[in-house]
Parts: structure tokens; sequence; C-alpha cells
């Protein structure tokens, strides 16, 4: 697969994940009938309490790691596109941080370890791979 | 409008916008002379306290929101831009997100609710179909 | 340096910075014993608490602000590439900016005021001042 499609691929798929993440928080804030926020207590006829319920709050937990790995990646992702490096390695990096994305979102609502930090480490680890790439053949 | 001058033009509204919730808590932080650091405290001659003031809190809140949405958002539209397009529906997908981003944070601060979930819902599905033309005209 | 190859080293540095704070955080949570998931301190032989130690939570704040300032900069950065303005220009935001977030995070974990608050600013204009040039040379 070409670059663009790929990174295309990747970033649908990556936010189609993320989104999925405010439907347990949703369905968790809905069946508890626990709000934080008056208003949404009032408007879905629920409890206001202080503190979410743990599934949403962990659902959090899952979405904030995703911020601080997702968007850096995609956009690491972008310059590796933009300056039109070895599509074989790209598609490599894409579908195997994919993948570990998702297992870790699994793994993370699911509290499985030590299997959340193995698919953690690697997910962060292919994406220093292509950043050393980057570094490598677009910097110096 | 072309591509990029509307992407750009999508990418500085939104940031302002984002900007602009800093300001809102800044003025809460000093409003209140409330703050849970304590070099903050004392720079700015307040009390040192466990936890935000309200309006704080919920600008963060919305802040959060925008990070979980804003930045995803963009780099799919430089995917869109990248791939050269239909300008038009591209403006669309840009105007009505902005204006979607613009109206939830200025209900979520206020409290205005069902307009808050109406005006985020609207927002995403904005997105979505900016991600499946993206997944048709791109990816597949 | 040119447009592109600048940009890369600005995002690959300012991903290196912000994977760093995770280290922080691991060995504050490893020299603490203290963990909130219970998975984590059971796999760690550690205890589980409601409240992240100190350090950590610091550590937190710290990457959230980089979440809401670091990849919007990379993104209006990708914009600033594609619309091939100045490279002059583009070298002095991305190293004063790399420059200001590895101050922000340096003053922020040791806790050094009003260090962090003028650092801080530095960096959120730079940003504005990249902001107002693609709005004159690509939106207007």
């Amino acid at each position: 697969m070409e670059l663009l499609p790929m990174y295309a691929l990747t970033a649908v798929v990556l936010e189609f994940k993320m989104a999925a993440i405010a439907l347990v928080q949703g369905r968790g804030r809905v069946s508890t009938g626990h709000f934080v926020l008056p208003e949404d207590a009032k408007l879905f006829k629920g409890t206001e309490v202080t503190q979410e319920a743990p599934i949403v709050d962990r659902a959090s937990k899952v979405w904030r790691n995703d911020l601080e790995n997702i968007p850096i990646f995609l956009i690491l992702a972008g310059i590796y596109v933009a300056a039109g490096l070895s599509a074989k390695a790209f598609a490599f990096y894409c579908v195997v941080f994919m993948a570990m994305r998702i297992a870790h979102t699994y793994t993370f609502i699911n509290a499985i370890q030590p299997a959340r930090t193995i698919v953690f480490t690697i997910g962060a680890l292919i994406m220093f791979a292509m950043m050393i790439q980057i570094l490598i053949e677009v910097v110096f």
C-alpha cells in the first residue's frame, strides 16, 4: 500500500478506537446514573456525584494515555509521508502501532496485566523506531 | 476557498478558541486566589488548596474535551488536504466543525444542556463524515 | 536548514521531551510503591492508593500542559511547511519553542517560579507569532 492511503487508514482506525472509549464512558454514566456535572444529572435524571464511576474513570485514563501517544504518532507519520520514505517500513510501523494501541485499550479497560505494559511498550518502541528513521533520513 | 487556506484558517481559529480557555482558567484562579501548586500560591500571594475552583475545573474539562477532538480532526483534515479531495465538502466540514466546537465551549462553560450534547454530537458526526469520505476516496 | 528537516527535528525533540515525563512518573510510582490501579499494585508488589504520589501528579500536570500546546504547535508548523513560508522565520519559531518547552518541563517539575510562567508565556507568544504569519500569508 502506498504511503498516503496507509497513513489515512491508520488515522481513521485510531480515531474510531478513541471514539469507542466515549461509548464506554457514556454507558458507564447512564448505567450507574452518576454524573459529575449538575446539568447532566438533571438532563439524564441521574444523581450528581463528586467522582465518576470507576469504569468511567478508567476509560478516562485510557483516553488520556491515547492522547499522550496517538496524536504525536500521527504527526510523526505525516512527516514520514511528506518525506516519502520507505512504504514497506511505514506499513510495518502503522500496522503494529494500530494493533498495540487497540490491545492497550482492551487490556486497560479489562485490567489485564502485565499484558497492558507489554503492548504499551511495543507501541512506544515502534514509535521510537520511526523517529530514529526520520532523524537519520530527513534531519541528518 | 482552496484547501490549504481553509485548513490554515480552521487550525488558527480552533487554537485561538482553545487558548481562550486558558484565560478563563487564569481569571478563575486569580479572582478566587486559590492555587493547587504551592509555588503559584506564593507567586500570586494566594492560598494553596487541594482542589481547583469550580470554574477552573470546568474549564479544564472543556479543554480536555477539545484535546480529545480537535487535534485528531486537524490531523484528518491534513490528510484530506494532502489527498486533494473536494474543496466544497472540505469548507462545509471545517465551518460546521469550527462553529460546533465554539458553541460546545460556550455551552459547557455556561452549563447549558441539552445544547452542549447536541452541538458536541453534530461536531462528532461532521468528523465521521469526513473520515468516511477519506476512507472511500483515499484508502479503498 | 530547510523546512521539512527543521520540522522533523522539532517533532522528534518534543516527543523525546514528552516521553521523558513518563520516566519521571514511572520512577515516582516505583520509588514510592504507590499505584492507583489495583492490577499495577499487584504486578509491581506495591500498595493500592487512591491518589498518585505528588511527583507523579506533578509530572501528569506537566504532560497535560504539553498536550495543550505541543500537538497544536506541530499541526500549525505542518501547515507552515506545506505553504512553503520563510525557512529563517521557521527555524526561529522552532528553536525558541523547543527551548521554552524544555525549560517549561524543567521549571514545572522543580517548582521554579516565576521562571515557569515566563518560559510558558514566551512559548505561547512564539506560537501566536507563527499563527499570525500563517493568517497573513496563507489565509488572506
